[in-house]
């Protein structure tokens, strides 16, 4: 697996697969100097459109002998661990959506801290509620690219941040770096601890009913990550004894959330249904990132999100 | 009237009406150099605590001939234009407050932007709604500590700002400055209009309908102001009919809102309990403007939020 390719003679042909692009994302994969082909046969690259199946894709590939490379669409590419070939170069939408989930999670910090989740449910005027943003001790699961679009919507509030990575080298923009093994403690004396990091065995379930029992009464939960990173049972135990503050989940396990769940009607739960980006809001960063890594597949320059396969992100 | 009063020997005497401070206002007097008096006999500064009321000022004055300034506790003044006399020197809580305000616009622009408030009231999985507020055109209604605070707040979304005000001098940080008079013409291509000026005879019922009928339909109004400063009965319609995309009201006309009125059941309505500043937030900070304020008075400095009686506010 490697970053960088040989230059093309000639556009490279990109397959898109399993269903045809949108006209804007041909037009996206002919601006970065590429052709779009209908047949396995002919490719050298793969576009994989749908995001959590990867059912068809070993087909795909055996159809198509010259493929070197291939761009899976979302930033969370677990459905698709196990499915990794190593003589593929991967590359996946990680980053692409960082700047729109980014705002996601300050949105849902904002709304929980400010109570506006229990004021949008009210129906007439009530007292004051809400806790400032300004000055909070946030602490950050990955060390990823939301992180780093996090950090800098963060920094007008003087927020003290820590992140929690795999492993504990520092991370550029927070005031400290702990590794996942440090989270019950730092968990303690948190504000607010938001998850973005990707699923792998290593942070399943990373959020934990220890986790949550370490984390102060007044302190928030924001998962943008995946629903599996937090234990369902545990969190909705947590919210009903009041034991922490509240939670904002994006994502959920199971995902959808049944109807009925306890925590559709928990009052500082809130959940939005796996939208820190749309649709209307990705299918343009995704078309500017395989135009990018088009160019750089077709130029020989290192392509961008590159999965590390062993790792699985 | 003016800012600059003179030295004084020995502490100032600081009287506190219509109640007496909590113990820690009493310590930021003292912290300032000031000392508390309950005798209005004995004061040469009136802290007032009423912040709607302004019954029972008069009297204090009356009893009080040394007192020569008068802080009144929020930065909103309008209850007590046709109380501020002109031989006394008066300041307000402009600019004290600002920062939990600009917070609460930000978390009210976001929650409306990615559709929090609906997201909020579902009980069930649904389809992606939501707007990025990166890049969006934000149109400010005053030129004072709110919009001051708010705009490092809007920075890392790299949005348009326009600020309008009474005139149109520039505004350090905002893309153009607008004078109150071309409010429909900038409204025009608003993502979102935000309300944070004071409550003046000028500034009185600013967003009419036809401003609210400038807006495009997706655009958001967001009111940290005065309740006021919209026509309730315009924007009632303007929801109801779609003619613009949802109002997030920290303030409201009539306040509090009667229970059962038409904005508490508008699904892109968003009403908050005036709670830019919670007593929780505000009250330290109140202290700290107090103390300051205290210790300019006993030294000869100028104070802090000053009123100007011509203006209002």
């Amino acid at each position: 697996m490697s970053g960088t390719l040989r230059p093309h003679d000639g556009p490279p042909a990109v397959l898109f697969a399993p269903h045809a692009p949108r006209v804007s994302m041909r037009a996206a994969v002919e601006a970065g100097g590429g052709r779009v082909v209908t047949d396995p046969a002919d490719a050298e690259a793969l576009v994989w459109l749908a995001p959590r199946d990867p059912d068809g894709l070993g087909p795909t590939l055996a159809a198509g002998p010259a493929i070197r490379w291939v761009q899976l669409p979302f930033a969370g590419i677990d459905p698709f661990i196990g499915h990794l070939t190593t003589e593929h170069t991967w590359t996946s939408g990680k980053g692409v959506y960082a700047e729109p989930v980014a705002e996601m999670v300050l949105a849902m910090l904002l709304a929980q801290l400010r109570h506006l989740v229990g004021y949008a449910r009210a129906t007439r005027w009530s007292g004051p509620v809400g806790t400032n943003l300004h000055g909070a001790h946030v602490v950050v699961l990955g060390g990823g690219e939301i992180t780093r679009a996090l950090l800098p919507l963060l920094a007008p509030f003087h927020c003290r941040v820590t992140v929690v990575r795999r492993r504990d080298e520092p991370f550029a923009g927070a005031d400290r770096t702990v590794g996942l093994d440090a989270l019950v403690d730092v968990a303690a004396d948190a504000d607010a601890v938001v998850v973005a990091m990707a699923l792998t065995e290593r942070t399943r379930g990373a959020v934990d009913a220890r986790v949550l029992a370490a984390m102060p009464d007044h302190a928030l939960l924001v998962n943008v990550g995946r629903g599996a990173h937090v234990d369902t049972d545990a969190l909705t135990a947590a919210l009903a004894a009041g034991t922490i503050g509240g939670a904002a989940l994006d994502v959920t396990d199971p995902e959808p959330l049944p109807e009925g769940h306890p925590l559709w009607s928990e009052p500082r739960c809130l959940i939005t249904p796996h939208v820190g980006n749309t649709p209307e809001m990705g299918v343009p960063l995704l078309e500017a990132r395989v135009r990018e890594n088009v160019r750089r597949f077709a130029t020989g320059g290192p392509l961008i999100g590159l999965v590390d396969v062993a790792a699985g992100y």
